[in-house]
């Protein structure tokens, strides 16, 4: 079928083309309920629920979908598939199951998450059952782990290799929002609010912050370490009490680990700064978000298997995954500040400061943000364990 | 025309079908002088000549050549076409034309070197003009700066990682002789010479050189940085007079930059450890290499271009270029020191040792090329310029 935008009533009669995924729902397609959930920037999101079952529907548009007049490859739906589909089995059950891909439509069909809630709103609700972030940490030590030149024959990662660098639409968006456009002026970039303004200045005319930045986009562009997520913020996690779910890899990219963990980690730190009586909690969280990736990793590494390293003996191979540890965590922490940047006078801001009661606190809020990334961003090369980073985002 | 290997007489009928390539021979194909002149491990190659001209034609076989039980994927010749056409422009004239590539045969047909000869046969007789290093230093900048995330857009880069990333076969002997099969005892080592027994034992239970080797292994699989020759060594490479010729590119892959200018010093150094009066001249061999692989880089950086350092304006850049130069050095030294042991004690040795008067010299030519391997890949992460390199090779 060539490819048209669906709305509920042309995804309706897709799906009973289906029967596959109409078994799912069960009933009569007249009795389905649809109804349209997206939130996010790129994509129409629909959920389809039947009698026996529910499905969420996400399929890419030609453009952004919060901004039409900005045109975007339909094929990063394709990404976003392979990329499910070269996790599951690593990380099963802490993503949504795909149930097909349709390569025309560029429509996946995938596990409804219900009642779930996107972490994001979650956390600015209040609402969010703590411990979560150690299954985030699980999440990426699981998803690395099944991609990594580390812990598979080399031939498993230049094949990813291969099936993931044509992702170039939605890497030119990392590259940009996130490594480029922050830091100079920009028409891309929403205008600052004007207590704000000398701030902004300052980090676009911050030469160390520039030179700091270069080798953070060298690592990003070069360093491929593993296969990321690519855009892992708390917007792109959803949950259920202890129920924990890795959604929207569509920028899925080979790239260093640290990338994954230092949006995650940057996210968490915005929302601290937007909500400062919360700093107890999400240091919490931060903290068991390392533990629990650091563990997982070294207990899958554990058992070796890759090229990398394939000399070493295991004593020696647990010297040097400290070692590797050590400058995923300084990774980290750069990226984490950049995120907290974008995040903050980039193109795609966050709501979380929609927690800030008066419009000095929001202020307040975003310039901590603005002068605590750029402390990651610039000492990132001295971290030597989490505690470091934890005195960066003043969390200690 | 499905696959078949080529001999002389099926060649002259499949160049008289392809007019373009005939009417460059000139005259009538039964007067076509075709010679075979495979001196590699891997592929056939054929010189034909005619009364206008010369073409140099070269085969994959379904297996190694000089080891038919040994298969190998006839793709790669597809991966040196690609290499040729990705370079050609950046390098030119330092490289033989590519006048066709065969798809299904597995062909490529291209300018033919005449009078030349390989480097490392003219080092041998001691017959090459000195100051050919400062033509592959100017070869790799180039090269190089025409495939790297620093000079270009990444989509460039990402396009490459996805033509070359399926190079596995070819990488998968780099991965395997170079960077893992010397350091242990494994059947693809020839069995080494009674006196050097206990040196490749020390080598094969030198903890602290596996780990070392860990980090180089990890630095070829992850770090992306250009498109690499990927097999740079004195015997890749065809001389006559000044006139500099870079060949047989098909372990070509994206990765650090180092490794080029490693497997090309590392076969300078071996020479000189086979041919110790040479030291002086060999030595001014790499200085040359060095210095004009940094002068021509730096000159193609100062315009910029690329997505990584695009913050950075000309004085910040020229800093970023020295820290990143030092860390290419590094790189080099570690690739030198590899190639230098796995040419000495691996599968496919040097003929530079045949230069050796006796047996004793031998030995000792040996004995010095894999110490001081080991004390480059050892050492190299403290390398800080050129004379710290000379300095390991004992070339100051
Ligand atoms: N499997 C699912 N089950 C239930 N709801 C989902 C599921 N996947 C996505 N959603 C809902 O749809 C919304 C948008 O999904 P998603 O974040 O994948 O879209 P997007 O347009 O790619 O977003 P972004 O702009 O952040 O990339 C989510 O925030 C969530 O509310
Ligand atoms: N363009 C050329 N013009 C003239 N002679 C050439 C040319 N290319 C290759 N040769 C000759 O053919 C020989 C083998 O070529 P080449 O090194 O490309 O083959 P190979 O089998 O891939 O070698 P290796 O095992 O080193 O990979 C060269 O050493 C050289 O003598």
């Amino acid at each position: 079928m060539p490819y048209f935008t669906l709305d509920t009533s042309s995804l309706r009669h897709w799906l009973t083309e289906h029967a596959d995924l109409a078994s799912r729902l069960g009933g009569n397609p007249e009795d389905w309920m649809i109804r349209e959930v997206s939130d996010g920037n790129l994509n129409t999101v629909f959920i389809v629920a039947g009698p026996d079952g529910q499905l969420c529907c996400k399929q890419a548009l030609p453009h952004v979908r919060v901004a039409p007049e900005w045109p975007m490859p339909l094929q990063r739906a394709l990404y976003e598939a392979r990329y499910m589909r070269a996790t599951a089995d690593a990380v099963r059950p802490a993503a949504p199951e795909l149930y097909f891909y349709d390569e025309e439509m560029f429509l996946l069909v995938m596990e409804c998450l219900t009642p779930h809630e996107v972490l994001r709103s979650a956390l600015i609700r209040d609402d969010a059952q703590p411990g979560f972030s150690a299954s985030i940490g699980q999440y990426v030590a699981r998803s690395v782990h099944a991609t990594s030149w580390i812990s598979r024959p080399f031939e498993v990662g230049s094949k990813l290799l291969e099936e993931f660098s044509g992702n170039t639409a939605l890497t030119r968006i990392t590259v940009d929002l996130i490594l480029t456009d922050p830091f100079r002026p920009c028409s891309r970039n929403p205008e600052a609010e004007a207590a704000l303004l000398s701030d902004v200045t300052a980090l676009q005319d911050n030469k160390p912050l520039h030179r700091a930045v270069g080798v953070l986009q060298d690592r990003f562009l070069t360093a491929r370490q593993a296969l990321l997520h690519g855009d892992l913020h708390t917007g792109s996690i959803m949950l259920h009490r202890d129920d924990v779910r890795v959604i929207d890899g569509e920028f899925a990219t080979m790239g260093p680990i640290g990338f994954d963990c230092g949006l995650y980690l940057g996210n968490l730190a915005l929302h601290a700064c937007a909500a400062p009586h919360k700093q107890d909690f999400i240091r919490t969280e931060i903290i068991a978000f390392w533990s629990s990736f650091t563990n997982e990793f070294r207990a899958l590494l554990k058992t070796g298997g890759g090229d990398v390293w394939a000399l070493s003996d295991e004593t020696q191979r647990e010297e040097l995954l400290e070692n590797f540890l050590t400058s995923i965590l300084q990774d980290t922490a750069g990226f984490c500040g950049l995120e907290m940047i974008r995040r903050t006078i980039g193109f795609a801001q966050v709501a979380d400061y929609t927690l800030c009661p008066t419009p000095e606190n929001r202020t307040q809020a975003r310039r901590k943000a603005l002068q605590t990334g750029q402390r990651l961003i610039l000492d990132a090369s001295t971290v030597q364990n989490l505690s470091d980073v934890l005195a960066l985002l003043t969390l200690v």
